[in-house]
């Protein structure tokens, strides 16, 4: 049932859809910070494609990062190739089209951080396009962008125009969160991190996370851990006796357990461990910590803790007991020399956590996360906005506009606290996603808030003209096998084919 | 982010489904209307296996419905099954395994339709499976509620529990309806209709339909084809010169198109024929006519129109000319021997129809669909419900939990109004759906209106107790291969592979 207005609408739309080349008019998703095109237009034989390394470039052939992204991206821009020479050859362009690549620093084996310079240029014209960046992971966004500018037309011919792009992110920080506790996601609908279920079947292995990182290296993708404690870690109590809190009903334990036990001293011993291994399997500079939701009613309950709160002065205030674990698990991960994130509650509780600690913004509706914003900027903490993107969150319509409307920067503050909020994180809590569901909830509704990370505020700040260009990356993704769900009705040229 | 106190409850809630077995403890979605089990179980070897005919059932061996169903159970009861010796046969036990079948009406060529009796009784005991029923897609309702009372132990060893089960459908019509229109469904994805869109890539072909009612049939399920007039008609414009009327600005036309024209005798001969070559590839008796959500803007235009309403003395009461139309199509589809379904819009405008159509509700909120049930059946016209299962609306949660609270018969009216309630249909409306998100989105939301339209309403009324017997059952679903979407936290021991 639809109302016949809207339905004449989308029908005018499909029209324009139509009749006009879409793939050349709305070319790169997120939109890059400065382009532009003309209409002629260069044939591409994909027979005669060739992704080559400047002569002056610092990485040359053998590069792990590069070479890998040449073959990938070879198959992204052409799903059907099929080698050799095929009918479809006679119609094919016998001239050869070349994509140069020349960065300045010749890293390869390394892993992108937070100090990764990701700009690039890309100058496409007759019979090539050179691609120019400070480093490999810079020249992985510019091939990116590239292979979305290579297009179809009506008899499947590839073409390319005329294109001259200078870009960079707006935001260092562009995440995205994985709940593999809730669901266990298996390996292929998975990026990261670690997590225990059934002791047989659905765990990771340590070899399963570096598959994970090493797949994400080759993309330019950090992989960030999260351990949250004190809460959310009733699974953990199951293969550390007396790591969490035993909860009491009147004098005698209830036989249930609360969050960790923040005041013994095996406690942090454990975690001293648990931390270190971890910093040997996970090769970034950031950990998150967690921190949020930490229920007191067990602590208060637990005469041991009582005891403790009164030796240490704090009275009966809980989040004086809270601060005092987070304090000690922030200086266990500076001392390994990680950076740690952590929830805002690990703010709004004033722990005194290292100024390089970095606060992540959760709280929305009602909570007013501008304010949020402004309080941890104004006290010098840097900050991950997450609030409007918990993505696993889901409404009839299209929602996405929601995710893409936001203004990571729009609060209170001098310019010296805009530049605290390092980016932002699309999260996919896991209590209604698994397998089945997580990639079309995920895509393409994650792309605008990439989109709102990645370019300039100005030039994308109206909805309804993204929302052709969204719909044109929606079809990108789904001729790559990407299960992502329609915006409105219409069609692509290529349908979702993995039924 | 999730508070402790639910997560405890999960956490106690997962040792449960450990400790118990929930194969053998939930069974049978949607509830049987009577059934009883006892705790003695009976070993299943796959290789000695066997479904049979009794010797005097009515149909026999060569049974097109049953000779199919046969093999497609065993393949959706040992989904593992490859034949062979191998190694688990060491752990098998070597006592064979019958499922007995015996109906008494042997009609195995026909569809399945409004008169179908679909009651069987079920008898489960030592090596034996003996089930009765009047027809054989009664036969295949209890080959599916067998199917899922096998399961597997620990050791991957199948078992059936002794069972008597008594089985019916509260409600004849239990429908389920794909929107193909507002997007394309490949076939793999669709068990229903016909379409327009890309005319080479995105049509469905006669032979297309053929093979969805092929399928359909030997599942026990009914076609019915809807094609909506006289709004939600812009496609059939294309095709058809003259057909929708032509939208006036002022005193010219504006170019645009609305409903169909009632006012022409072209358009009810063009109908006649549509309806005539749709009756020959579609056998069910049924047709859904649409009739809703006429907007009467253009009608009001267009001067031709004015003086067809002047005419007929119909004032300016642009219902009366729709109820025009809708009472010359529903003849036409009378005069096939169809029995037509409208949608709600058709009753509320009072058109003078016979009394053997079915009208379907759908509106819901803010509209009161109790008080239309009230309505319909008091007019005496028979009524599906769809106002509450427009399943592809969704929300964060469990909002099947909505579906499946539905009371079809709450309403104030008399027991022979209760019984014109002939059933529901779940629709899945395609602004935001098509093959990408179809399957997680419909299962097991489904499947909550499933139980509702078959089961005993008193046994099913605690939503409470259908969860963990739906989180079986979606896992069944699971191992089956179909993509359904999870309920909660928690996890299958065969997850979705199809990844």
């Amino acid at each position: 049932m639809f109302l016949t207005e809207t339905k004449r609408f989308h029908f005018l739309l499909l029209l324009i859809i139509l009749h006009s080349e879409v793939e050349q008019a709305y070319a790169v998703w997120p939109m890059p910070q400065q382009m532009s095109q003309s209409t002629d237009r260069y044939p591409i034989n994909p027979q005669l494609l060739a992704f080559s390394y400047a002569r002056d470039s610092a990485a040359q052939s053998g590069c792990s990062v590069l070479d890998a992204a040449f073959e990938r991206y070879f198959n992204l821009i052409f799903p059907d190739f099929v080698g050799g020479t095929g009918l479809s050859n006679i119609w094919s362009e016998p001239k050869p089209f070349t994509v140069s690549v020349k960065v300045k620093n010749g890293e390869c084996d390394g892993f992108p951080d937070e100090g990764s310079n990701e700009s690039y240029n890309l100058s496409v014209s007759a019979g090539q396009a050179v691609l120019k960046a400070e480093s490999v992971w810079g020249a992985l966004r510019g091939l990116e962008s590239f292979s979305q500018l290579v297009y179809q037309d009506d008899y499947n011919l590839y073409f390319v125009n005329k294109t001259e792009i200078e870009d960079f992110p707006r935001f260092q920080f562009r995440g995205l969160l994985l709940d593999t506790s809730r669901h266990y996601l298996p390996m292929p609908a998975i990026l990261k991190t670690l997590g225990a279920f059934h002791p047989m079947t659905h765990i990771y292995t340590q070899s399963d996370v570096k598959r994970v990182i090493y797949h994400a290296r080759l993309r330019g993708i950090r992989v960030v851990p999260e351990f949250d404690s004190p809460g959310h870690t009733q699974s953990w109590g199951k293969g550390q006796p007396d790591l969490l809190t035993s909860c009491y009903k009147g004098k005698v334990p209830s036989g249930t357990f609360g969050p960790v036990n923040p005041t013994l001293s095996s406690t942090y011993q454990f975690l001293n461990g648990l931390f270190k291994e971890v910093t040997s399997v996970f090769p970034d500079s950031y950990l998150h910590l967690g921190g949020d939701e930490v229920d007191f009613t067990c602590w208060r309950s637990n005469p041991n803790v009582q005891a403790f709160m009164a030796k240490m002065g704090f009275g009966s205030d809980y989040t004086k007991l809270e601060s005092y674990y987070m304090e000690n698990i922030v200086n266990i991960t500076a001392a390994l020399n990680k950076t740690s994130i952590v929830w805002q509650d690990v703010f709004d509780y004033r722990e005194r956590i290292p100024m390089d600690t970095v606060l992540e913004i959760w709280k929305g509706v009602p909570a007013d996360y501008r304010a949020e914003l402004g309080r941890i900027t104004l006290a010098g903490y840097r900050v991950l906005l997450s609030a409007p993107w918990y993505i696993n969150h889901i409404s009839y319509g299209q929602d996405w506009r929601n995710a893409y409307t936001v203004q990571p920067q729009n609060f209170s503050g001098t310019e010296q606290q805009k530049k605290l909020v390092i980016g932002g994180e699309v999260c996919m809590w896991g209590e209604y996603v698994d397998a089945t569901n997580l990639t079309p909830r995920l895509w393409p509704r994650a792309s605008a808030a990439a989109e709102r990370l990645w370019s300039d505020e100005e030039k994308t700040s109206s909805v309804d003209k993204a929302f052709p260009r969204l719909e044109d990356f929606r079809c990108t993704l789904i001729r790559r096998g990407i299960q992502a769900e329609p915006l409105f009705v219409g069609h692509c040229k290529h349908e979702y084919s993995g039924l």
